[in-house]
C-alpha cells in the first residue's frame, strides 16, 4: 500500500536533486545532512549552535534512548523534541545498528534480536514491532524499519540472508506502523552488502512493500570509497524518484558530495562532532589537524571567511593550545566549527542544485580540498 | 610608595560594600565573582557565555599558561585577552599556589621556587621577579604577587616563615611592576594562616609597602569555615578601606555571603564549574545533585523563576539524563547554569547593599537554601 508523499524534488542537476522534505517538526531541505545526538544530546554543543548551524534535522539513537532514559519516560516527559529542547524533525534510527556493534551476546533470530544493554548487562529483545513501538513513544518524525546490517568484507550468503531478514522485518515494521499520527514518516532500509544484484532486489522488494523514504544501510561499514559510490551508482535505479533517499552513516564531506551527485537526499554521521573531539577540523581547505605544531603560533583563524564565529573568531594557536591541553572547550568549538562546515556544503549543494551549477560547485570544492591548507606562516 | 587607587565605594551596608574597580579592559562591579579559566579556556563554557552570565572580570591561572602554551607564546599573540576573545577585565595569579599543588621536586627558597613542569618535567624557577614578568607578557589587568601559601593546619613557625617570606616577595614584586602600563594593577598577598596576630602583621606591612588591592591568601586550604570567617573578621580592619579586598580562591555560595558581609569585594572559585561537572547545580533552593533518581520523571526546571535560560528552559529529568550519560553536554549547562547563579547572587548583593538591605536580602537567601530543593512529585 502507498503511503502519503511527504517529499518534493524542487530542483535537478544531473542525478543531483534538492527538494523538500515536510515532517511534522518542519521542513527540511535536502540534501540535508543530519548531525548525530546519540543519546539525546550532541557531544560538545548546545542546542542552539545546531539550529545555528543551520541543521534542519537531527538523528537520535534508538537504542541508547531506549536503553537509558528508556521510551516510556521520554514518552512520559511528552517526548524526545520536548525532552531535549529540540524543536525540529528528528529522525530515529530503528536501534539494530548500535546493537550489531555495542551490545553484548547479541543473537539475531526471525522474530527479532535478542541482546543484553552494554550498561548494565539487562537481557533485551528488540523486535520490529518493538522498533517501531518505541520510536513511536520517542515521538520522532521519522522512524527507521528494524534492519540488519552485515559488517563488509562478508560471504555472499550471509549478505543475502540478512537483506532477506531485513525485507521480512521491513514487512513487519510497515504493519506495526499503522495508526501512526498523520505526517509522521517510516523508512525502508535496503541491505545487499557489495553485491549489486542483492541491492536492486532489495530495493524494488522495499518499494514494493511501500515506505515513506528509503534509506540505503550497511555501507561505510569499512568498505573503500569507490565500492561505496559503486553500490550507491547501482542502486539509485532501483529506488523511487518521488522519496526520499538516505545514506545511512555518511561520512566524509567528500563522500557526501559524491553520493549527493548519485542522487542522494540525506545524511547522517558522527564525524563531524566525533573528528572536532579528536582535534580535527573540517573547512574548505580540507581537514586541518589543530594538534600539528605549526598552527602553534598562527594568529589566523582557521577560515576567515567563514560565517561560523568561531571558524573565523578564534585563531589556530588558541585552538591548537586548547586541543593540546586537554581543553573542552577545544572540543567544543571544533564540533560548532564541523557541524557547521557541513551545514554550509550542503547548503552551497542545495543552492548550487537549483542553480543548475552542482558540476561546478563540485570541482571549486574538491579543488580546495586539494589544494589543502593555507601555507604555514 | 603610594600606587594610584582604581577602585571606587559607592556603597556600604554595614561591613558590605559596592564599588566599581576601572581596569584597563573595563569597569568591575564590586563585590566581584570571578570564574577560572585556568588553562585561557572556562571548562565547558563559550566566553560569551561567561558574559552573558553577568561576569566582568575572569580570572587567569599563570602557572598553567606559562608552562602551555608559554607566555612569551601569548604575549606574542598580543596577550591574554586578544588569545582568548574575553575582551573584559582579567586576572592572574602568580602561580605560586599551584606551583604548591601541581608541580613537582619543588623546593622554595629565598631567591623563589624551583619545580619541575608536571607536564614534561621541565625544570623551572619561578621568583616574585619573573612571576611578574609573566603576568605582564600575559597582559593581565591585575598581577599578584607571588607568595608562599602554607596548607593548614600548619605549625606557626611555618606559616610565619611563609608569610615573612610572601612579604619579602612582597616587596621585590612591586619592584618589578614598576614601569607596567598605566591603569594595569598589582595586588599583595595577606598571609599568616589561622593565626589573627600574623595576618594583621602581614596585612600592615603590605599597606605599608603600597599596593593597587590586596588580598587575602592562604584560606580555603582545608580549614572549616567558621575559622575562614573570623581571619576574615579580625584581618579586614588591618586592610587599607579605600582599596580593594580579594578573597582567593573562595568559595560556596554561603562562604561568598559570609565574606560580603566582613567586607571583602572579589572572589574567584572553580567550585561553579567543577561541581557543575559532577552533576550538582547551585540555584536559590541550595545545591542540587541531578544525578539522583528523584529528578530521573521530573519535567520540572530547575528555577522557573531564573533569568538563565539553561536553568528555567531544560526539565530536571533531561538533565539527570545527561549527567547519568556522562554527556559533555550535562557538564557544559550545569557550569553555565552555576556561573550564571553566581553571578546572578553577586547581583543581589550589590544591589541590597546600594539600596542598604543586604541584611535582609542576606536572610532571605539564606533561608532559601535551608529550605532546600522543591518537594519530589
Amino acid at each position: 500500500m502507498s503511503l502519503p508523499n511527504h517529499f518534493e524534488v524542487v530542483g535537478r542537476d544531473g542525478e543531483a536533486r534538492t527538494g523538500l522534505l515536510t515532517a511534522p517538526h518542519g521542513v527540511v531541505r535536502t540534501p540535508a545532512f543530519m548531525p548525530v545526538g546519540t543519546q539525546g544530546a550532541m557531544k560538545g554543543l548546545q542546542w542552539c549552535e545546531i539550529r545555528d548551524a543551520g541543521a534542519d534535522i537531527v538523528l537520535g539513537n534508538t537504542y541508547h534512548l531506549m536503553l537509558r532514559p528508556g521510551a516510556e519516560r521520554i514518552a512520559e516527559l511528552g517526548g524526545l523534541q520536548r525532552f531535549t529542547t529540540w524543536d525540529g524533525p528528528m529522525l530515529t534510527d530503528s536501534g539494530g545498528f548500535q546493537v550489531m556493534s555495542l551490545a553484548q551476546l547479541r543473537k539475531v533470530k526471525e522474530h527479532g534480536v535478542t541482546f543484553r544493554s552494554h550498561i548494565d548487562g539487562t537481557a533485551i529483545e528488540l523486535t520490529p514491532e518493538r522498533a517501531i513501538e518505541v520510536q513511536r513513544l520517542l515521538g520522532s518524525d521519522i522512524a527507521m524499519q528494524l534492519d540488519e546490517c552485515v559488517r563488509l568484507p562478508a560471504e555472499h550468503g550471509d549478505i543475502e540472508r540478512a537483506m532477506q531478514l531485513s525485507l521480512r522485518w521491513a514487512e513487519r515494521s510497515k504493519r506495526a506502523f499503522e495508526g501512526a499520527p498523520a505526517g509522521h514518516m517510516l523508512f525502508g532500509i535496503i541491505q545487499g552488502g557489495d553485491d549489486p544484484e542483492l541491492r536492486r532486489a532489495s530495493a524494488r522488494a522495499l518499494a514494493g512493500i511501500g515506505f515513506h523514504g528509503y534509506a540505503i544501510g550497511g555501507l561505510a561499514v569499512g568498505e573503500p570509497q569507490a565500492v561505496m559510490l559503486a553500490i550507491i551508482e547501482e542502486t539509485v535505479p532501483s529506488m523511487p524518484t518521488d522519496r526520499p533517499r538516505y545514506l545511512m552513516g555518511v561520512g566524509t564531506p567528500d563522500d557526501l558530495v559524491g553520493a549527493v551527485a548519485r542522487g542522494i537526499d540525506m545524511f547522517d554521521c558522527v564525524m563531524p562532532t566525533r573528528n572536532g573531539r579528536h582535534g580535527m577540523a573540517f573547512t574548505r581547505f580540507g581537514q586541518i589537524n589543530l594538534r600539528n605544531a605549526r598552527h602553534a603560533d598562527d594568529p589566523r583563524p582557521l577560515d576567515e571567511e567563514s560565517s561560523w564565529p568561531a571558524t573565523r573568531g578564534y585563531s589556530r594557536a588558541y585552538l591548537h593550545h586548547l586541543v593540546r591541553s586537554g581543553e573542552t572547550l577545544g572540543a567544543m568549538l571544533l564540533s560548532g566549527i564541523n557541524v557547521a562546515y557541513y551545514q554550509s556544503l550542503m547548503q552551497g549543494m542545495r543552492a548550487a542544485i537549483a542553480d543548475g551549477t552542482f558540476q561546478q560547485f563540485r570541482e571549486r570544492t574538491l579543488e580546495g580540498w586539494s589544494r589543502g591548507d593555507l601555507a604555514a606562516r
